[in-house]
């Protein structure tokens, strides 16, 4: 990666100025740190080690050994001889022209000088630099080391060269410029944000909402959109087949409505309309609306399962939900036992197919895992008393193959059981022709999940298995149950 | 479940109602849908299956049967009996109040009436309506069916238990219902949403920016913060450990900046400012800001992962960088056979997790599959010469729990082979403390995968795993291989 600097300097070592460090070190570039604040090296080193647990968990892709922080005493010895200069002091213009002229002055004439700043206009921070063409905005986003976006935003002295050049240096960090074509008050992203902002103000300071209802307001609804489309390509697909034309239709009349402070609206003129309708067409690529719908969900989906990890957000509510539904599971516990028992069925979804045309070998394995669910409500687990089993051993057995759209539906036999262990077989068949697809024996442990330790299931439980067991006893031992694996001599 | 309705009525079937109708119906609710347009029906059955396919993706938890969707020919029909009705017509407010009058004359007296609308105001809403009392705003987010939140707002004829009884049968079909505590016209999601929005129009109508270059000035970063935490919480964050207050200190001055469209700001007094240090303290709930801070980043890395697995907006950045990051790794290909081998990597995803916290079983079977894919490339399989190996048994040992973000490497042994089978058995680490989580034996039968026969390896292949087994005979036996399962005697 020849676009990756061997060494930056970084004036300021804040929120942000830290975050570059963490960007960039753990992306094997040495870092130079110049900030007078006496926390400044207590702070970086709290940001680098947030960082490296985050970027740990990212990837497992192999990242170059770690780049050396050091911190230089003053802005002459932070830039001497580096490749690239990143520069996070507060937002006051006049601190920044001085810090970014005395760096202009001392690092090499061919280095990139790079501000943070959020939205102070670049032709005013180059007024006072030495070889004023080599610097641009280069505004990122907290925190530094796991947001990809950077805006990049030269001047009226900025040459063309240095965003090209300033953009190949943040990519080669992970990250995802975006370069603004025009010069302008906070850049694109801090005018959003700002727009936002000042209205969440409002709400709050008139006392509509508090700051935790304003923040849920995003988090449960449009933030989880924004987060995989922007606003633009989110209205297109809510515009149906007729796309952005029928969107700007059906809600350009709501802007004349007081729907925030903000009443100085641009006029929708049938030319800014035709600019919209033909950007947003670019922007879909051939893509119709049915197959942007499919992405957008898919996109949730794997945010909000991903939230759900941490029980937070969407996650969290996803975590209730799913929690009610199966304290909801209609109890088939009363009726008689069907000897084997049937308890589950369901379709190949098109998503379980792997290279080879058929489902993937887990995807059995997680048809199995359900109906060892459906067993566990069958029989009165009470997984919100803290009682559950937990599969220890599997052998499964795939006598032919499943593809997509295949009805399928599984039986379970009670093989043997103790006061801690469940030992069962499933069969797994195609509906439309009984063809035995697979089995799978297994070994359930009874655990506490209070202390996640194996334990005896109560007797209410024990009962309710004995009387299958006794349902089952009659039936034949499945002729691949009690069987190790290996090859014949 | 008794806070769901048995039976609800939409009246309007657009993306919205037909949303409405997904949430409602497969969460096992009977829906009578009004809709005059003559596309109404393959609009909801559209929606529907968009809705199924999510769904079944979001969770493995059991839901109920789906209720029926019928369409009603008119609102009386729709309305009649029913337990809840959802208007979602166009934002017209003369067409919504005939509408709701005519569904609040026809429906039980009981029945409550919610509207989808974003933003006109509930009280002149249920000026025409008999029991006016019964009538909410119930405002969600498109797609209605995945996204958790819906905003309450009643009139000033709105029953407080109104509220209340709404947010009961929202909460039972999986969402997140905020109820608000003033009437304000776009209550307060579609202010902040419009705020942003009208911004975005002027930046596109003044050529600062495409529509795509908008949304991806979001969606590369501030929009994935807004997926898990709004504003509020991602700035008090920001203010580092002083919080708050030191945030408003810092980016206070800002407001008079010319950064938006909106220069009506709020005038930043002491009491505005006390009541956000407070209302943010609330917030916080007594966590600092380094848990705060770790809070957000596995929020951040969960949701990108997720994104990475549709390589689409944070997630396909992280993809190219991943692609360089191996490119740019020294290769260790070519070198002699590990005993045993390390070929495969890789950390828990976050919707590998079920309802138990930890990875799902199938998950495991998943990596042990990775597993094999890696040693079928090692030994040089060549699929599109109509070659592969099949997993005809697995015998999977449980050992450990996997939870999101864990990292995780396998080891492969080989235990025997002859002309068609190779018997493999992999072990499954945890990396971070070397912990065997998983262990899995497994038989493959080589098959022509032009007739999808069993059938002997060519000799270059078998001698490529003569040479592994020769390298792999001195080790020991795994202690879980040949094993049976079985509860002792």
């Amino acid at each position: 990666m020849t676009d990756r600097p061997r060494t930056v300097a970084l004036l300021g070592g804040g929120v942000i100025g830290g975050g570059w460090a963490a960007r960039f070190a753990l992306n094997g570039v040495d870092v130079r740190l110049y900030d007078p604040a006496p926390e400044a090296e207590r702070l970086v080193d709290e940001v680098l080690s947030n960082a490296r647990r985050a970027l740990r968990r990212l990837t497992l892709a192999p990242l170059p050994a770690e780049g050396a922080v050091t911190l230089a005493a003053a802005v002459e010895e932070a830039v001497d001889g580096v490749d690239f200069v990143q520069e996070s002091a507060p937002e006051r213009e006049g601190l920044k022209r001085d810090l970014l002229a005395a760096a202009s002055r001392a690092a090499p004439r061919d280095a990139v000088i790079a501000t943070s700043t959020s939205g102070l206009l670049p032709t005013r921070l180059q007024a006072d630099m030495a070889h004023p063409e080599r610097f641009t905005v280069g505004h990122p986003f907290n925190p530094v080391y796991l947001l990809p976006l950077v805006e990049l935003c030269g001047g009226e002295l900025t040459a063309g060269e240095t965003l090209e050049r300033a953009a190949a240096v943040y990519r080669s960090v992970g990250m995802r410029p975006l370069t603004l074509r025009r010069e302008i008050d906070a850049f694109v992203a801090d005018r959003l944000l700002e727009a936002l902002w000042r209205e969440a103000l409002w709400l709050v300071a008139e006392d509509i909402a508090t700051v935790e209802e304003v923040d849920d307001a995003i988090r449960f609804g449009a933030g989880l959109r924004w987060a995989c489309m922007g606003p633009f390509l989110t209205y297109r697909i809510a515009g149906g087949t007729a796309g952005m034309k029928h969107f700007m239709a059906q809600f350009g009349p709501t802007l004349k409505l007081p729907w925030t402070k903000l009443m100085d609206v641009p006029e929708l003129t049938r030319e800014l309309l035709d600019t919209i309708v033909a950007q947003s067409e670019a922007q879909a690529d051939g893509r119709d609306v049915r197959e942007l719908e499919r992405l957008r969900d898919d996109c949730l989906v794997s945010m909000i399962q991903g939230l759900r990890t941490h029980d937070y957000a969407a996650g969290a509510v996803l975590g209730d939900y799913e929690r009610s539904l199966f304290a909801a599971a209609p109890a088939t516990r009363d009726g008689p036992d069907e000897a084997p028992l049937r308890l589950y069925a369901t379709v190949v979804a098109p998503e379980w197919i792997d290279y080879n045309g058929h489902a993937h070998e887990s995807r059995y394995l997680q048809v199995f895992g359900d109906t060892t669910d459906a067993l566990l409500r069958h029989i009165g687990v009470d997984l919100d008393a803290g009682s559950s089993y937990f599969t220890v051993e599997s052998h499964l057995s795939h006598l032919g193959q499943a593809r997509a759209g295949d009805r399928l539906r599984t039986t379970t036999q009670v093989l043997g059981h103790d006061a801690k262990r469940l030992h069962v077989f499933h069969s797994l068949y195609r509906t439309d022709d009984d063809a035995l697809i697979a089995t799978a024996e297994q070994m359930l442990l009874h655990v506490d999940t209070t202390t996640d330790r194996a334990s005896a299931a109560d007797p209410a439980l024990l009962e309710r298995i004995e009387r299958i067991a006794r349902a089952h006893a009659d039936l034949p031992r499945p002729e691949r149950a009690g069987r190790a694996i290996g090859i014949p001599q």
